[in-house]
């Protein structure tokens, strides 16, 4: 990141990690069965489903949604198993929808390594993402709960709404910050808030207590959103795990370049008119950083992202002080702190 | 279809609408509040999702899965609400599944009209079919059943199996006519299957009159299937609803395909190699379509799905006489009936 971005100093790399495995070293025993449920419940007898799916769901990612339905269980005392099949279905939604989006950004890298796309093509991700979708609902209906079922179903059904919006949006730069906030709603926090709500329901938590989970996980869901957002004009694909400067390529609207318009002198405003929704030449995604730079749209879009981590920091008010709660503080700070 | 094919004469055109009119007729009342659900559960406060989806949906299919869940349940004595719900998400799940399949297949054209995806693009058609997939599933969890939940979630994973075994086994001339019906079996027959048993479970069935909706349905999914396969080499645009030859040019393996590779002389057999395996020149599919006539694939494969018709009738034998059996039985004679 620039160094003109200014905001607390700190041993970054060092807090990063510790924020995430405090949590992770929590659930641990819980995630080795749900990554042991993940293998198991990818297999098929078609063997192209197990290879392609497991390309992507075993290459690093953070499972950062399915800790959240375990921690969420885990905060109320729940031992299981109901919430190891939910957290499963979490990351098959998950995988099933980074399977589809690939094919329909074009994306040539995911996780640091070759999309599945580019290995197996367009429509084996496609059909392998809808097996995906079903394998969740299968467990879903395994963990026996019509409530919980109808948390996730819907927040699939707003995942798809909020992909399509953000596709009806793209190249145009008269988006609203308003309606940027609804697309990362729908489509990134709607399955954080979903992953922590069901948790709670498996634990049975009083009303009270799943709401505040649910407004804990849509929180950090906009904040990882806007990090990410943030990271694509100002990261290395090593870092990223996906080439820098993708969303600029697909005309994506997202915050920082909403406000370095929004912001801009007139031959800035027609720099990315040009770009955004005409044509790119190689060397535009380096002017665009410059000009992103230039009008604090990074910096001002981490300062968002960590508005909503103190949102769900306080969120977690209803719940007393431990390992679990504090884990989850950290959990929130850590959405914003990887970006630096 | 060609004169040379010998099959019992009959009034075709008149007997067909007669035998589908049927059953229209009986579930008429509950399949209009289907279509009113139709339109409403597609609705979404983004734009894009409900014309796209109405373009196919709207576009005069003959509605045969939901028809299924609502004799289903009619043959049994329901009268609902339930039936509604699940016949609408039958219908969904199929749509969902055809807009991913003109994807997967490139197609131009779906009943008669230009494929979704020509007009919206690829990425919108990929994303609307989540969204229906998951409305699929909010209406399942309305219905309020696990057990019918289970089984529409079991058949959506079948036939993602089967579209992805489709895949694999693309451009294979290899392919044994064992493999043709498994895939068969999944893409088609699993969702007529399941249309019929969940609208069977609905009415509080007994397990031996669900168990024989449910092959019933089996049997005339597959012959539904065998027969589209065989139009694919001797109907027009017109008749089809899409491209004839569509299979041809996509190199899919089905069965008029495999009998008249399997029956065909030295030269034959380099044809079909050339054209299925490697490249295939304008002139090409006329001469496929000749070979198929000479090896009397069309008529075998028409042959084969009057088996599996003879199968439906055969499963509902436990129950009696009465004006829903009888328009079952002409639903199943429809199936193959269409095709001349």
């Amino acid at each position: 990141m620039d160094a003109s971005v200014t905001l607390p100093a700190r041993s970054a790399e060092a807090d990063t990690i510790d924020a995430l495995e405090a949590l992770s070293e929590l659930v641990s025993a819980d995630m080795e069965r749900v990554n042991a449920t993940i293998v198991e419940r990818m297999d098929s007898s078609v063997p192209m489903i197990p290879v392609l799916a497991g390309h992507l769901i075993q290459s690093g990612g953070k499972r950062l949604r399915p800790i959240l339905t375990l921690a969420a269980a885990g905060i109320n005392g729940y031992n299981g198993p109901n919430h190891i099949k939910l957290a499963t279905a979490v990351e098959f939604i998950h995988t099933a929808t980074l399977l589809h989006d690939d094919v329909v950004d074009n994306s040539d890298l995911r996780r640091g390594k070759k999309a599945a796309r580019m290995i197996w093509g367009n429509p084996a991700s496609v059909l392998v993402g809808d097996f995906l979708y079903s394998r969740s609902f299968q467990l879903m209906v395994e963990a026996g709960s019509l409530e919980t079922l109808n948390v996730l179903a819907n927040a699939s059904a707003v995942i798809a709404e909020g992909e399509v919006m953000q596709l009806a949006a793209a190249k145009n730069l008269e988006t609203s910050e308003e309606t940027y906030l609804k697309v990362i709603s729908a489509k990134t926090a709607a399955l954080f808030a979903a992953a922590a709500e069901v948790g709670a329901m498996a634990a049975n938590a009083s009303p009270e207590k799943v709401q505040a989970l649910s407004d804990y996980g849509r929180a950090i869901g906009v904040a990882f959103q806007l990090v990410d957002d943030a990271l694509d004009y100002s990261s290395s694909a090593q870092t990223l795990g996906k080439n820098a400067g993708d969303d600029f390529r697909e005309g994506k609207i997202t915050l920082p370049v909403i406000l370095a318009y929004e912001r801009g002198a007139p031959d800035e405003q027609s720099f990315w008119r040009r770009v955004i929704a005409e044509t790119q030449r190689d060397e535009d995604f380096d002017a665009a950083v410059d000009l992103i730079r230039l009008r604090d749209a990074i910096e001002d879009t981490l300062a968002r992202a960590s508005e909503y981590v103190e949102d769900a920091k306080r969120a977690l008010g209803v719940f007393g002080d431990g390992p679990y709660k504090r884990a989850l503080v950290a959990l929130a700070d850590f959405c914003v702190q990887r970006a630096y």
